[in-house]
């Protein structure tokens, strides 16, 4: 396959992916059709269905990609050494996430606690988060165990278990966006790194 | 009214909440009916009516019932001087919810993400809780006031602000329990002890 048409070919899919996005967060998984996303990609139908069988294929895709860029800026932030401020890493990871889903002035935040509600009637939703969330709370273990390491916080707890209450920050963030106004990822961190040991 | 008319008055408007919360928890806001709410709470449709006249009148309720009691175990926490550690704080909030939220081998911890969801095409549930979650960081902020007159926070920052991250803890708590397995309050709270300044 010539290289323009491929790119051309990921870049439909990209499209596809963020106007299912903001068909699911204005109207809910439920509510919206394959053709609703196809007429807000403005894609013809066989590029669509060349891409996504089904209405399920399509849920998965559009929240593997935002969960997937979460665990990606963790995966960044393990990288450097010394480890930054925990509040830091959870200021990027909202910062990237939340440019992510407010692109071209479509908000598509309600998208994670609609994923939330469908997780527990849609047992592969309910797989696919649970396991991306596993992946995120390793993320966050792994560096609290370097800051245990630098002293920041005690030797002696679990990093597993440290890395469920700093993982509340992000569903809380969201939460609280959206249902009491509008939170900014940078004043959110400063007053959690007020709060936080490390 | 004789007194004890009035007190099994009340005790069925008690039992119509909490059938209404296994209801609502189990099937969501929109499949669940009035009837199913009468059969499921075992009681007759003029008591029902007595209490709640539509079905928005009893989601109402609902979630009222269980914000309320989320407000009260802070209101109870505020007169105690010197205030108690925030994770412990935390701690006695999800205990005295959770328990009301599990009794009777009834798990309906799910409510809380359907009503963020409700919330987001429902603007008199949007306000309900936003009302509630106001109250609920306000309690937050002033015990955050108190730690700031101990030392053990900043002075100078804003304790309203460092109220949101603290108030994550409570909506992280329900999302890692639903979609990651049971969460013991107890060690969530000792692992955000960990984690926190105070």
């Amino acid at each position: 396959m010539p290289r323009v048409t491929e790119q051309y070919i990921q870049r439909r899919r990209q499209e596809i992916l963020e106007a299912a996005g903001r068909c699911f967060a204005r109207d809910g998984f439920h509510a919206t059709s394959m053709d609703d996303v196809i007429d807000a990609a403005g894609v013809s139908t066989s590029v669509f269905y060349r891409w996504f069988r089904g209405k399920d294929e399509l849920v998965i895709a559009t929240v593997t990609d935002v969960l997937r860029g979460m665990v990606v800026v963790l995966d960044d932030i393990l990288e450097v050494d010394p480890p930054p401020p925990l509040a830091d890493a959870v200021e990027r990871v909202l910062a990237a996430t939340l440019t992510r889903m407010t692109r071209d002035g479509h908000d598509t935040t309600a998208l994670a606690v609609q994923v939330w509600t469908e997780a527990l009637r849609n047992p592969e939703i309910h797989q696919l988060i649970a396991h991306c969330y596993e992946q995120l709370r390793d993320r966050l273990a792994e560096l609290i165990r370097r800051h245990q390491a630098l002293g920041a916080i005690p030797a002696e707890v679990d990093p597993r278990m440290v890395a469920r209450p700093l993982f509340s920050l992000f569903p809380g963030f969201v939460v609280q966006r959206l249902l009491l106004g509008p939170e900014d990822p940078k004043l959110y961190a400063q007053a959690a790194q007020a709060l936080l040991r490390a």
